[in-house]
């Protein structure tokens, strides 16, 4: 049995809501435990729950938040969602424009995440 | 040597100029001959650049006219942006939103496409 769009439109939905309470657990929820991230594309890629856990507890340290700029689109197992990160680094509020590719395993847990963003994308908030 | 940030930019902003002119040729320069294209993501790849023409064509057939939805996002190898895609289907105006990712080789051409879209993007315009 496949995902469904509905279902991945409430797993991306569920972890942008996570960011904004701060809640890691949540946050980490919608992966698969055997999932990998690539974030932000081009560096190594994070392999399982735990070590994409570590590097969303940072995120969650600097009080990310994130804000959708547009339409979720799905298209087959994969979801993608263009979208603004704000967090504090050393004091300084940044934005950072990203756009993430999740896909979706048959239980509509997210077995690799890609986000996509450059130095060009990351401003003075 | 790999392809920068502003090669990706100028790329992904010619292809969309392209299709504003109703340009074909221009729109199928941003290519490498061996590309593939997964559009949408789901249905089977087109292989090289022949078959991306006569796909790409249909949509120059349609008046596709695209239009960036937000900033271009480049991330090692490649480049990711949001889009709507407004065209005439049968006598009927129809926006799609969007998201594309592009793959670039080392001189700068689009190796591979994948357009990330579903029915929930597809509407009336």
């Amino acid at each position: 049995m496949s995902v469904t769009a509905a279902d991945q439109i409430q797993a991306v939905e569920a972890y942008i809501a996570a960011y904004g309470r701060g809640d890691l657990e949540g946050v980490v929820a919608v992966f698969a435990d055997n999932a990998t991230a690539e974030d932000p594309v081009g560096s190594p890629p994070l392999v399982g729950k735990t070590a994409i856990r570590d590097f969303m507890a940072v995120g969650i340290s600097m009080g990310a938040q994130l804000t959708l700029e547009g339409p979720i689109r799905c298209a087959g197992d994969y979801a993608a969602f263009p979208f603004v990160v704000t967090l504090d680094i050393e004091g300084q509020a940044m934005r950072i424009e990203v756009i993430d590719i999740f896909k979706f395993d048959d239980e509509g847990k997210v077995v690799e995440m890609r986000a996509f963003f450059g130095p060009e994308n990351m401003k003075p908030a």
